[in-house]
């Protein structure tokens, strides 16, 4: 599916409009302009404008000031406001490394309209390629009110990022970060039940996939452990996602005599058990095949696709929680395990 | 796949840290303590953090005030720097409406890392339920220095931003808007390839999928308008993304008598076709099948799946255009077509 920004049908052109009543300086517009062509005073349009319910302003007089703001083009100025608060009501979470598969897009989307209902406002922050505590000198540059971190934040980059404002510091990972609440996300768990159900299916050795792909052995070498710590003899297969690579692979799966392989996720095991009906063996009959995700089109192959379904926290509950630990900054770090993995058996296995 | 911030094998809980000074109020610290602890002015200070080439600062000095700043853990504020020059590194974009389908979330991830490696940050902000001209006032306060703006924002909401301080915005949609450089992107392109394709396959009547999932009526529209732009009878086929709608749309199919169909993408491709097979019709001798955006699985099916491939500017390409307008927001909008379309034959039409 491409996904451009949303579009719209070709735009009629717009008739000339009269020009915007120029600010003062003739460039950004500012809250003395407002003032002076509302006929009030700054503080008077900083009050109606922030919104501020400790002081009673009049209907009419506000009227006046949005309406001398909108003629101007006046925004306020983020930058000032959360001078004086300290902070902001950004939430900050990195963008993925890796391209973002339909899980966590929609996670991710659900995330930002619950927490967008909170009156909060996620940004994603590109730091590409500034790992750990140099992100967080960058992120708390923006003094977000509250910081989803991924492991690689250590306590003091957490440390930087709560003395410039940030009231919660949330780590998503396999562990607890000192002085930050946890959310364990642990992957060990999906190679373990993958690996029970082939064990229960009578298979000891297993191959298991490690994806070449940049970026996801962060999530395979704990699946390789999930696996391992069953007892069962795991065989490590690396695979890129190539249809000439997976050929090999399935080469190697009958070499080695393998009959079982837990191929990391759907799309791995998809290309995987075409590779192997296409070199004339059979699955489940000569190799069984298990992937992860529940994806649908584990649905739509012949033979159905056993996996793995990940459960994650709601992006609802996650935003939920992310109040509740800014409105209680000085609560005590908590950790949760918010993973679930469990086995959906289908025909493949 | 299933794609969590990345993550790290379980770390050792780190020893005790000794306290980091103090900064003068206890709370967040601010240049004015670099400055004392280096011993130097807050001018000295500001010049240093901020890089301003314009003022030759000693090596030693450099060094103090550097050393000063990581003690104290003193961030520079990022609010302070915007005010005074006007605007930030910021390039801002909107965090897609509809979760980000293979091929976007891999050009997003390419913008960013082209985008930073120029000095700027993208922020991908979460404009959940606020459309168009809102969305440029919420947008403005972060004051951007470049906007990737989705169409669905008006002139109006153009000046917000450039008034603001934004030096270029781009429009990413089918058609210009007044005051911004537009990249032009026309899903009709798709429909057409794939619709002259099927023509030329000999079938006149062509059933085109029409996604009932949130969001993608901008796309799918389009690309039916595309596909009757060739003079072919388009018979529009609403379709979810589940096996059962999909089970109705192969029946319809069957009694229409269609003989051809362009399925939106391949995903629903995909689906659309074990539908039809499991009905008992074969692809392509009872109804030939085309997808769009060339995936992978589109390889794996059998028969293969005939695609149209959508050809984007890289990340770099991109990034470099955005750059190239920030230094020279003087230039006339640039309005230019960056989406081809490429028919990709292969057995299922």
């Amino acid at each position: 599916m491409v996904q451009i920004p949303k579009q719209q049908p070709a735009q009629q052109p717009s008739a000339p409009k009269a020009p915007a009543k120029q600010s003062a300086r003739g460039a950004v517009p500012t809250s003395a302009d407002v003032a002076r062509l509302a006929g009030v005073s700054r503080a008077t349009v900083s009050y109606v404008l922030n919104n501020t319910s400790a002081v009673r302003i009049s209907e009419p007089t506000r009227r006046r000031v949005h309406e001398a703001a909108k003629e101007l083009g006046y925004v306020p100025h983020a930058a000032a406001r959360s001078l004086r608060a300290g902070h902001t009501r950004i939430v900050l979470m990195p963008t993925p490394e890796v391209p973002a598969g339909p899980l966590y897009s929609g996670f991710l989307n659900e995330l930002q309209w619950a927490l967008s209902r909170l009156d909060y406002t996620v940004v994603q922050y590109g730091s590409v390629g500034v790992g750990g505590d140099d992100a967080a000198r960058a992120w708390a540059e923006l003094r977000p009110v509250a910081v989803l971190a991924p492991v690689g934040m250590g306590p003091d980059g957490i440390a930087v990022l709560k003395r410039s404002g940030a009231k919660a510091v949330i780590t998503l990972g396999p562990a607890p970060v000192e002085d930050a609440h946890a959310l364990l996300m642990d992957h060990r768990e999906v190679g373990r039940v993958a690996a029970e159900h082939l064990l229960a299916r009578g298979h000891r050795r297993i191959g298991v996939v490690m994806p070449r792909e940049e970026g996801l052995d962060a999530f395979a070498e704990p699946r390789l452990a999930g696996v391992r710590a069953t007892g069962a003899d795991a065989v490590p297969l690396p695979l890129a996602y190539e249809e000439e690579d997976a050929a090999q692979v399935a080469s190697r799966i009958s070499e080695l005599g393998l009959g079982a392989v837990f191929a990391y996720n759907d799309e791995y095991a998809m290309l995987l058990m075409r590779a192997v009906q296409d070199a004339g063996c059979a699955v489940p009959g000569d190799v069984a095949v298990i992937g992860a995700d529940d994806l649908m089109l584990g649905r739509l192959l012949r033979p159905r696709l056993s996996t793995v379904r990940i459960d994650l926290p709601s992006g609802r509950e996650l935003a939920e929680l992310v109040d509740r630990l800014v409105r209680d900054p000085a609560a005590e770090p908590e950790v949760r395990d918010v993973m679930g993995a469990t086995l959906v058996r289908r025909e493949s296995t």
